[in-house]
């Protein structure tokens, strides 16, 4: 850290900073210059952000100079990390080599929709199926989901399908049942800050996939993931799903930027929503083709075998035609960036 | 509604618009111009929500042109409400007719803190004492609050001061023994669309106080302030907190114009909380000047005994001369905005 | 400044930063910690900004602690500007004694037009006339102004009312006949980055209102007004008119706090424009109170005689009976800020 | 246009909208419904627009329903365009059949290094040299380019090089200087919205590069070029350069969608800054990557032979290896995408 003194600041007001910067156990460097003095602290990040140094007299402006998390960071861990996802003969990886497909119905409807997407899906080269059975919804009057009876038909269609299963999240209370059915645990955009939320699946035991806030910055992000770290688990996928700014001629603004930052600060794996970043299905294919050619580790996408009839954001969900061009794009586009797309290690 | 359909659409494509609006109930209007077939909708907006029209072939566009909220528009309920806080002998108001002050400690820290700051704030002329026992932060390694032990302490300074208490849920696990501890139930900025938590302040019998998300249109923030209506509670009052924006000199960007615009379509109180929305001791007087004159029914201010040595927010903290020049400038603004600012009712 | 170098910079790495900037004639304290170094720097912020010292290798982040700017800071200037427009007998001041209604018809369309709205501006206490003659407008195919027809408009309006005139130049070629018949030149939201009509208004010797770019940071608003200060003109009143965002509720978020943020930093004075802030009239009058509560030098909005018929953002023009709400509330809570609100002097 | 009248619109209001329709020539139809009346507008969008309806009494709300440009729309002219820039024997094409590589340094400092710039640049297959001569900056005292020395120099690289140059203006006063000295004409980001300038370059004769205002929604920017379209010029190409967001650790942030949602709209071709838009030089080549993959029509990157020395955005600036990296990616992407990217037409 980097404390910045006002111009007017005292002798004492300096001495003060560096009596608190001491006394935690951290060092301080003091440059006077000639209109303001500079103190740069040596010490634990943690410990130095409860000091409250922007209280004191005299202090103009802390800046902060280290990341503000460790467990996730890649200083710490250089190599990025692959994250497995399902059981025995369905293991799928997410990681620096493989690009992963994951798909399916944004919300569970019925058995039939369930199977029908996840057939597309698997066709597609998909090693993951995405649905979703509790749904977050900004009107209280939207369809919900089917809850834990979702839950029971995405677990049927895994044992007939054979993919592992993402599943939302939205309820710290539902941990148990969740976990119980699903292989990898989601948390939505509008959780990312829901601290009770992201302490509970650190300890789940399962993989989480974490969603960007929509407001979030990629340090909050990361902060959410270091929550989840905390507890013990460090099986966390991050998703770029879109952020929140003036443009509406989409959804959200798809920050692709953020795949290259999050793979130079942090070692987790990086995947990328090109269905709710722009909620038209015809920007899918482009976003998910350079969601490829920019790193990314895969992509999530909404399929629904009968888009006109999906209760839950049909106008953005890929049918049968359009997944089979994301699927080509895959095949062309993954290896010239060295990533293979085969399914499960057998 | 308004459903615009493509300049290619067919025929068919309309029927079928107009089809599906009429199974459910509602009345499809069809204006065929030169270029483009336009569609008006009338019937219930929930239920519209629910048809997916967007996901029909040649629609182009839909454009909702009522309020998707009903039990908190002013529509259907023109005179704004006014919220009562608190048992017999301390009840305050927060509604049209009168100016609330609410303040406090950030974080409770101990009994002593906790007592000194609320003696302040009662000097001040503050109704409620507002004390965080729960405290989301964005980093796992901030303090995270005392907790039960918080609310414990909450509880005592009240018996001592005789204001009621406003305290953050942040895990609807805590609903019971938060509940049992405090007068009003706030929902925080990161938890505004955290359903789960929404629908059980709504059951938990209290009044609740609804931050805006920081990334959340005012309409979202209706739509949230809707869930907890839904469950039957329709005493909840309103937060402007700032949003996120791309201006830093600022925490976050406080949105002024809020007030009026909520004012206009809802009949719930509105407030401001001046100290997160900046994040700056000498911003806010200034903004709680600005929030009585725009027409806000109180503000929300932290307070401490002493700020330097706070454990959460201290640059933001008003101490005891700061809080003075704020209860001046509430007892000669307020009047002129025809609001009484004296306490709660005998 | 100071230079944050990289985990693994090397001593050579260091050595150049500091022969870079020892060359210069600044200083730079190095300070070594366990996990980085960083580098104070103390010298001429101008300078120091040429020396690219970011892209020297080892290095992590620069990040600066003195503002950018010197002519219009407050630092070197600390006493509050009063910036007076118009000649003899018409005289008006903008500063911190005084506040200060500008008022006038958003584009001039006829004399008659023009001589009504600025009998309504004059009524209500307004010391300067707004109108616009050159319209910068999103679509060509929006009304664009009557150009010099319109000045002169303006020009006799104000010899038969008294007011001095405010309009906009959004050409630096129209510099000399904007100027000739102006009293003060108003650059625009879109224009407060266009540097050569900065530097135009600059040398024209007249006072200059500068619009906040609508994507604009404080900072940058104050570089573009030292842009204009370079060129030897100080007399230049800072207008907030509200930021993009993603709320659309409102044309544009009035950031209120930018007031009193300015006023920390700059000895600039700086006034609302609560007319283009939201696009509303209901709006104006609150949003008008907030600017006075919250110590701006003034007001500047939209008037017309026939708002139905207005050729130029009729929705957000007062009419007559809202002018006088608004000079109501300028009567009754200006005094209470400390500032006068009579005309000119004599 | 869709009119949506207030639940209290009388049948006078009603009425009043219809008669100032139908006196403009256009159509009215008018849909009662149970809580409001709609009424659907057709006819010239450009003189609807001047109706200014929004300001009559009884009107809620104001749709726009098609796109307000019609010059660039892609509705009035399918086929996607190309535009071809240089001299005989130099002509580039910018355009759907291929993909275009312009690069050069941000700012024009010397013969020696410009010249340099040039030839890493057709090295790396670029048909166009970018190259700063006048330079907008945020700070007055940062370099602002060598004028009409750096046009010369351009010149006089480009007779040795035989790439066509591309140079920014930002004064419309120096449009014949730059015309004679350019093959095509930058407009930059901070003048998206400069109408006086985007008129200038509307009669020079030359092809214009509109970069997108850092605050532009993309139909302000189609809106800008059919400004420059409606003076006669239709060589037009549109180039993303990032917007402003809340996120900081990018300058700003790639609207990578914006290049799918122009190719829907408009049939103007555009390509992609990842320079600007990242400010980082490790970003550069993913987001060039992705740009491809997009479908974007071309990149313009910085590049300098010597970045640690650079006057301008040193850290963002390209270097020899990470040039021949990108043109590694273009050559293997490209293809793929369906595009040439050999060098211009002999």
């Amino acid at each position: 850290m980097v404390i910045v003194m006002k111009p007017d600041a005292s002798a004492a007001d300096i001495a003060a900073v560096v009596g608190r910067v001491e006394e935690s156990g951290a060092e301080a460097f003091v440059s006077r210059g000639v209109m303001r003095t500079i103190i740069g602290l040596v010490g634990d990040v943690a410990m130095l952000h409860g000091l409250n140094l922007r209280a004191l007299p005299g202090v103009a402006d802390v800046h902060r100079i280290t990341a503000p998390y460790k467990l996730v960071s890649r200083e710490n861990h250089p190599k990025r990390s692959t994250v497995w996802v399902g059981g025995v003969g369905t293991r799928a990886p997410i990681g620096p080599g493989s690009f992963t497909l994951i798909a399916g119905p944004c919300a569970v409807e019925t058995h039939q929709q369930t199977l029908q997407a996840a057939q597309l899906a698997k066709a597609a080269g998909a090693t993951l199926l995405r649905g979703g059975a509790f749904k977050p919804r900004t009107s209280p009057y939207a369809f919900q989901g089917l809850g834990v009876e979702g839950l029971k038909i995405l677990g049927e269609v895994r044992a007939t399908i054979g993919l592992p299963v993402v599943t939302e999240i939205v309820d710290a209370h539902d941990i148990d049942v969740v976990a119980e059915h699903a292989d990898m645990l989601q948390v939505g955009t509008r959780n990312m800050a829901n601290f009770a939320l992201l302490q509970a699946v650190g300890e789940a035991g399962k993989p989480v996939l974490l969603k960007r806030g929509m407001q979030a910055t990629i340090e909050e992000w990361l902060m959410a993931a270091e929550y989840i770290a905390q507890r013990g688990n460090l099986d966390v996928v991050l998703c770029e799903r879109g952020i929140r700014t003036f443009e509406n001629s989409t959804r959200n603004t798809l920050d692709i930027s953020a795949v290259p930052v999050v793979q130079t600060s942090s070692h987790l794996p990086i995947i990328v929503d090109p269905s709710h970043a722009s909620g038209r299905r015809d920007l899918v294919v482009p976003l998910a083709r350079a969601a490829i050619a920019v790193g990314a580790d895969g992509v999530i996408v909404d399929v629904h075998p009968d888009p006109q009839n999906a209760l839950c954001d049909g106008p953005q969900a890929l049918a049968g035609d359009d997944l089979l061009e994301l699927a080509a794009a895959i095949r062309s586009l993954a290896p010239l960036l060295g990533r293979h797309t085969a399914g499960p290690p057998t």
